[in-house]
């Protein structure tokens, strides 16, 4: 390992005098000079006149800093490719290093095949500078209208998670993952180089990290890059690399990436145990002006944005880009009609070799749909609804394994650590846990090549899943409710892309990003009050409705349905709440697809208004409200008779938004239908019930829905107390009846005490004894009517 | 450095039988004796009588596994502390070991001072037992109720943040910081290790983190347990520390304690450069049961929870409880009457030195007022309301430099790297960003003891943050709007601990948390889609409203009263959303400050209403909304100059929402008189629109509000195109006005479609120029009327 350049010594000047580099440093000036025109032209592409104000652009939006880095990192990946066919794609984690990647695409000709328009001579050149960060244009990140990427640039710390996840299950491919130095102070990417013990040396790629050092982020130096260089070494060995230090030079970062892949290399065959990775230090805003208005630029943070910040205004800041962009002899890179010369072209991988084509960067070219056993083969057998109880999630475990035994080498199941916990246990008689760390013998269901992935990060699950579906394949993420909002900024993310991605014809569509989430508010009663939070549900909605969905099945058999829909869809995000404690089976298989197929419907057996118009309408959506309405309607019946109530369970929360709205969303007619115009809906909900108002608020009965849901009241106690606490209880909720059909009030009020004094006498007893009394417990709608 | 023992050959049989460890032992035993019978006694704590069933609790509910570790270090620390005075607290990341913070409470006599009903003896020490997670009781992790803890043991990965938190400005104190090695695969946690080249020597304290490998998680085995030892140690050197392994030995701790305190000191007198840190290999479930049922459960994951499951139910279990407890020979630990024997009481240091009545750890005892400057001598001098521009953020840039000039040891201001580019630069003319890694010639404003804090990670920022203000200082996190939600979930922790805190009478309240998210989500045309979330709001919303508070101050003079008002504030979480760009000037400083007191108001000169009943209402929240509502009142009173229109600008949102739902909630009759109950309101909003509804929906006018806002439409574009995509706009809001004012459909069909033509025509101009036409850039109050 040698010592590194100081960035004082090294320069673009010294570059291209190595013997053998010169095609690849015409290549590197040609991206560089692209990335330049991007950020500044409009016009006047290839310089044939001197620049002018009007070639400028009005708005400098654009990031060079740390762009010429990375085309240097592309251009030798390159040649690595050309010389061992070999299959990579690049994951470009400073993803402001935008202009870089379309130049890559450009230079590479797939741009121009992506967008015709965009043609690789002098018109498609002017174009592509015209459209870069402008109006009606491309972002000024790497995104998903960037041919070749899966990333989006826009917030940091995902690279090393997407570059893994795109990594597993795909033998052959090496993923070059350029992580920025500022990235890298993230959380997500601190803990994503653990992901290399997760790694299958058999049936996974591979993930070469290229670290790159160029000393500081937006204002700032960043801490790799100013940590003695024996701790940044001890670093990533500790992390389980073989670190490669190399400065800013064509024949050393040759000289590396050869050796980096024969370690690659000697790794597959079984002869290495650590895989290598690259520490790359060069200038921020390499090779552009090192000097502006007298304060030094290139080689410190001031090149982050646009080193020449005054273009139009100012005449020596329009001469010194003109000086700057000739730099690279423009004449030199491309022949008069703006095409690549012949030894840039040929420096380009060909086909599908091509970084900016490879179909791994484009997943849906390569999704290939699951192959999915029939989930009625696991159903629960229900003889009459509500009279005995399973664990949802339990049920699902069985189907899953069956999934994984089908789909050996496209299928994952995430989760931090919880899978047991959420009691998919079933998964481990056919599969592991990932795992290529030590073993010991007292160990159990962990193995290399384990389909289910367990790391105690929530971000790593998220990055992984994401690069493993944006590369053609499937997976599921099983999490606790509370802890999913660790990823809320990840899911944002994702969910942009996919609403961006939609929109661009030829990225095909990948398989959807599903979360089970579960061991949920109302069940983390022993956990306390940390645990207690269902607002995930509140962030995934604000997101288009042409990219979410939102699932509460009530039971087993509808949950074993809702999944099997979920894993065929594409281009979503669908989250799934279910329960892992026992709750009643309300469903035979058949009647369970014909409600989610309806996404909520009327149980006719809880109503007692025989399909006429009801007095009061009970509404549930999640498992623990539907359980306390099924209980509170049994408590009507047995009290109030003459009441004719409608019980309405809910398993598609988007069905309750305008159609206009939402592609699952029900017409006014059906809704009204079902829920009446002017009759009181009692409304009970798994999460906060703002979410079932932001629903319904057009809806003609709005004023007339009283939803109950979490408030935010919690602690460590038993789970009716959580309903109790949260007044999402039977008691309540017949008080609540009580309360808002005009006459009950006032002829009701002994009842309405009853309902009261039960749950006074429910809190004693479990205060008094520690848990639920028994009659809660064991309570089943069989029961109601038994005693 | 010696080699670990193995798991296998060491055990609680080799403990105490080193020469003068058999006090800490006999702590040690006790703590181990305390957290299980908290975890499974509902009487008989003393062991007084053989164990039946009916002593053991129903629901068994903690978490034995990483307890004993956890025991044995807080044991060995206090001995540190007895013999060097030192001040210390104690951060336990691993906050499932909450038994045993509540057990170390106890024997330090602490817990039956703040909870005098849990007296130290046996009726105590029973209480103690009995209301562990359960019903009425307390919760199972640490947590406010916890004394001695300033960190909620719920979710997991922000010990280490908080401990540098705390060590900041508090150069006498030692943060001893357990990570448990599940914790430590968080992406937080990874991140927090490079805390330290931010630490100043002088002005700051010292961390100590222990790095406790039990070896498993829930379910799995950790990642940091089962690397080879050798990477394990260069990853810790990598991460700037000095490596200390130790053991499961009272002998080798307390020696290790020893060398780590002295180095500790050589680094405080400038002798060394890098602090310690301990790895601390223990067997999960240490000292509890070798094997249940046939399988292994010490030293294994089995122990996590409860090791012995079935103890009411099976004789076998309960027998085995009854062993595992009397092996701590409690008859040697507590008197007959359950007090501590003395040689415990010795081992624990007085008062204020105890861990667990630390005031550092209830940082309200130790907080003070910051000192802040007149923020009125920081004014904008506003002549006409909105005929000039000022950058809000740039304006409170000088505001806080003074703050922080006038309180140079309490507060600090933290961002990931965004200070400058917030425009907040001036406070660098009186401080600089902390800074203790490498410095280079070239760098500004960077420096030992600095007060603004910057690393690329939110992450850190918050949790520095947290710490820093939970042990009685102040602070500001300023933040892109967009990645704000990479913190959602510690938002919800740490609201969830505020919560909570309320309602603890020795809790004394902390500063608040106050957010100011600027670069937001209408300004952030340059940098597209990725960057463009207002959702932050909507997570804080769902909680408590003793809680959170959300201001959005549309000019800068509202911008200063509302960061004086929150920097004065206790116990809450504040929200500032304000932009860094040119926004206009409406209001002088005395009027900013009586319309942030009202929190909301009409703004007379924007209206045509003239006190009378108007026949639409403008309102607005954020600054791009409330331009563009200006521009369309101007246009009204242009080109409809009959109509009555009423324009309010609300800064305080939580004003919209009913007094019973929030105590800055208005009364219906305040809210009926200024939006009126059957007049359509246009209101123009900076985030979610269904934000809005969520907080008016009880209103009686609700149904005739209609909200613009962000829907999740974006890309790279001007400013007023994104206003556009979104239907924000003042042409649109005038549409709006047509379309909802009665009659005026018809009547003006005509203007309708010329806001329509202004739309396509201001698209295209930008689509063509790349920038907004000139009369939406300099738009202005006065312009509108002076062309």
């Amino acid at each position: 390992m040698r010592q590194l350049i100081q960035p004082e010594e090294d320069s673009a000047r010294r570059v291209g005098k190595q013997q053998g580099m010169e095609h690849i440093d015409a290549y590197w000036r040609a991206a560089n000079y692209l990335s330049v025109g991007q950020i500044y032209l409009l016009d006047n592409p290839l310089l044939t006149e001197p620049l002018r104000p009007e070639h400028i652009k009005p708005r400098l939006l654009g990031h060079w800093g740390t762009t010429p880095g990375l085309n240097f990192c592309f251009a030798h990946l390159n040649r690595v490719i050309r010389e061992r066919d070999q299959d990579m794609i690049y994951i470009c984690g400073p993803g402001h290093g935008g202009p870089g990647a379309v130049a890559h695409a450009w230079l590479e000709g797939s741009y121009s095949e992506r967008y015709p328009d965009v043609s690789q001579d002098a018109e498609g050149m002017r174009r592509l500078f015209r459209q870069f960060s402008f109006p009606g244009g491309i972002p000024s990140h790497a995104a998903p209208e960037t041919p070749g990427s899966i990333h989006e640039g826009g917030e940091l710390g995902y690279a090393l998670a997407h570059a893994y996840g795109a990594a597993f299950d795909n033998p052959e491919l090496v993923v070059a993952c350029i992580v920025g130095d500022g990235e890298a102070e993230t959380g997500p990417l601190a803990a994503s180089w653990h992901s290399n013990k997760f790694l299958d040396r058999r049936r996974d790629g591979v993930v070469l990290p290229i670290l790159h050092l160029n000393g500081y982020k937006i204002a700032n130096p960043t801490v790799l890059a100013r940590i003695p260089t024996d701790e940044l070494i001890k670093l990533v060995e500790g992390y389980g690399y073989r670190p490669h230090l190399v400065g800013p030079d064509h024949a050393e970062m040759a000289g590396t990436l050869d050796a980096a892949f024969e370690q690659i290399a000697a790794y597959k065959a079984g002869d290495a145990d650590r895989l290598p990775m690259i520490i790359l230090r060069t200038p921020k805003g390499w090779t552009g002006p090192r000097e502006v208005d007298g304060k030094p630029v290139e080689g410190t943070w001031r090149s982050h944005q646009v080193p020449l910040a005054k273009v139009r205004e100012n005449p020596t800041h329009l001469g010194m880009l003109e000086e700057w962009m000739r730099s690279y002899r423009p004449e030199e890179l491309f022949g008069s009609e703006g095409r690549p010369v012949r030894e840039i072209r040929e420096t380009v991988p060909r086909g599908t070799r091509r970084m900016s084509a490879n179909p791994h960067a484009n997943g849906g070219e390569l999704l290939e749909p699951l192959r999915l056993p029939d989930f009625r083969r696991t159903a629960v057998e229900v003889k009459s609804p509500a009279s005995q109880s399973s664990e949802p999630t339990r049920v699902l475990g069985g189907w899953l394994r069956d999934v994984i035994a089908a789909n050996p080498a496209t299928f994952r199941l995430l989760g931090p650590d919880e899978t047991a916990s959420n009691r998919l246990s079933d998964v481990f008689e056919v599969t592991d846990r990932a795992w290529n760390a030590e073993l010991l013998p007292t160990d159990e269901n962990l193995g290399a090549g384990g389909r289910v992935m367990e790391v105690l990060s929530e971000h790593l699950c998220q990055g992984w899943l994401e690069g493993y579906l944006l590369t053609g394949r499937h997976g599921l993420f099983n999490c606790y409710e509370a802890f999913i909002h660790i990823i809320d900024a990840m899911f944002n993310q994702h969910a942009k892309w996919l609403e961006s991605s939609q929109k661009i014809p030829w990225r095909r569509p990948v398989a959807s990003l599903t979360y089970l989430l579960s061991s949920h508010v109302w069940r983390q009663d022993h956990n306390g009050f940390s645990h207690q939070d269902p607002g995930f549900l509140d962030v995934v909605i604000n997101k288009k409705a042409s990219v979410v969905r939102v699932y509460l099945p009530p039971d087993a058999n509808t949950l074993l349905s809702v999944a099997d829909h979920c894993l065929r869809s594409r281009d979503y995000v669908n989250v799934i709440v279910a329960g892992k404690q026992p709750v009643l089976d309300l469903f035979t298989m058949e009647e369970a697809i014909a409600h989610n197929t309806r996404g909520l419907g009327i149980l006719p057996w809880a109503s007692t208004d025989d399909g006429t118009e009801p007095d009061v309408v009970l509404a549930c959506a999640g498992d623990v409200p539907t359980l306390e309405t099924l209980a509170a309607a049994a408590l009507l019946r047995e009290h109030l008779p003459e009441l004719k109530v409608r019980v309405i369970n809910v398993v598609d929360l988007m069905r309750l938004q305008p159609a206009t709205e939402h592609p699952h969303g029900m017409s006014d007619a059906e809704f009204d239908t079902l829920f009446t115009v002017d009759k009181p809906v009692i409304f009970d909900f798994h999460g906060y019930p703002s979410l079932i108002h932001q629903l319904t608020y057009r809806r003609h009965g709005h004023g007339n829905i009283h939803v109950r849901g979490y408030k935010e009241e919690g602690t460590t106690t038993t789970p009716f107390d959580m309903a109790m606490l949260n007044d999402i209880d039977r008691y309540h909720l017949v008080m609540d009846v009580i309360d808002r059909v005009p006459g009950l009030g006032s002829r009701q009020a002994h009842l309405r005490q009853r309902m009261s004094d039960e749950r006074l006498r429910a809190r004693q007893y479990t205060r008094d004894h520690g848990e639920d009394p028994a009659e809660i417990r064991t309570w089943t709608w069989q029961a109601a009517f038994s005693s």
